[in-house]
């Protein structure tokens, strides 16, 4: 199955796409490196762990959907932009580790890109919307899940505040969008600012479901 | 690679199979729910690990199998009966799991259902007995594995009871009766048949292996 | 996608490597039953965890690389090893397990012949170097993360002696003698020399990376 090729040549609204891609990927890979390291584990493991975090999420998207080569194959820079972020947070990740929020930013910003990209890619090879959002959410936090299982921490998806939901609404919204305004520039943008903007309340005021829809299961 | 169409029209014994299936799906949600569900989870998260329970043993079989695209996005019902279900789940989860063993008899009707329709699809697309044996195993303890390691339980597969080796002599019953009677009808209800009982017995009467065939490791 | 047919006539060297890899997958499947056994396991649960980890790695690289068939459902005699492997691990595991370093060993073994060959097979599908020695590192270090995160053990890929470095060395190492000699028969055995080479030297001398290659952290 081939990328249906843009009609459209690659205008300045895709261009910032792309980049903003490649902030995600570094984003997510620092905080693959920041949450997975362990002291005294050497440098190439932490590597690892930072490019696992980075370009999992859609490697599961690309062999689902059965596009090949897996895009960080088709495209090297996204490999390269996971390594040089996690060297980066290698060296810094004492200052880096102190800033608390950074953490939560970075995974809320990685998240954010990767369901929107995603929910596209998926509208593009030409699957309908409800395949386009299931894509979205899933790899969206695909990459934090392997980050946190393989590491044996709590993962953000199973906390209490807002963490899928974001990804959802947004994949809804910018799929919507999508369809009324097919040619609009900016879909990907009001999809990515609505999880950003929710995921950010979620972090600083603690937005979560009421009670009667939070989990009672066996006390 | 496209899915060999069977030649007969899908007939009474075909149809009450897809039925089957998709209770097999909503019996995992479902069971993915309660063993995944801690308090305070929200409903969205619940949602998506009940899926994932559901929809992971036969994505993995697609993936390996190469057939594109999988089955949950060939045919969107499947997705929704195992978000209907895992939200049944979520709202009933308090009277489910008074009831013990039904968890166990979910997991088991689950676990039967996938194996069994998983190798007929194997067989189906051309492939070997033997293929259809692993990836039907494969396929029944794959959405399992995936909710017990997720949630940090202990994975029925490990356990002293029979958990494997009935889906694996269901689906070695199964291939043979395809081989020797093509044509029949109830092949897969043989297997099936055979798992649930099995299971059934083992989880009632702890049906397991003689000591020489257990393992005694490092003790 | 279609493997490259290799238009030397499959040699010596060739034969020479076949068997070679056969051996690296009995290797992973006896440290999958040692590491993976619990007392009181069945035969068939503990067949099914050797069989994971010595077909793990190949079957992720097989998915990524879109090669279809996976490698075990093309030839058989992969599966047939791994499970031949287990069964004799399984009534051996006393034994075996006195010996400590010979799970150390084994893993090593399949680490080095797993690389290498996965490297080798990315280069012969056509993909680039740089692709060719990420996927090689992948495929070596998949299994063992496997077994690894299945068992609840702590993985080797995170301990503090070398691990993944000596599998990034040798997949360095026989990429650029790939390009060089591409017609040499050794380059695959320098390759799975020099992180045996490298591993052992980890195991015995405690190998690690100066203090300011390794994490520091949050401490």
């Amino acid at each position: 199955m081939q990328i249906t090729s843009d009609n459209q040549s690659k205008d300045e609204s895709e261009k910032l796409l792309f980049y903003l891609g490649l902030i995600g990927i570094a984003a997510f890979s620092i905080t693959g490196v920041i949450a997975a390291g362990k002291k005294g584990m050497d440098i190439f493991s932490i590597l690892l762990l930072g490019v696992v975090t980075a370009l999992g999420g859609g490697t599961l998207r690309d062999v689902i959907l059965d596009t090949s080569p897996v895009f960080w194959i088709a495209d090297l820079t996204y490999l390269w932009v996971a390594i040089v972020a996690a060297a980066f947070a290698f060296f810094a990740a004492r200052p880096i580790s102190r800033v608390f929020p950074l953490f939560l930013y970075m995974d809320a910003f990685g998240l954010a890109l990767f369901t929107i990209l995603a929910a596209k890619k998926t509208l593009q090879l030409g699957f309908d919307t409800t395949t386009a959002i299931i894509m979205g959410v899933m790899t969206g936090v695909t990459g934090g899940m392997l980050r946190d299982t393989l590491t044996g921490r709590m993962p953000l998806l199973l906390g209490k505040e807002f963490y899928a939901t974001p990804a959802l609404l947004g994949a809804v919204i910018f799929t919507t969008l999508y369809h009324i305004f097919p040619l609009h520039k900016f879909n990907t943008f009001y999809g990515i600012g609505l999880i950003l903007t929710l995921r950010i309340l979620a972090i600083h005021w603690g937005l979560y479901y009421p009670k009667w829809l939070t989990y009672r299961g066996k006390d």
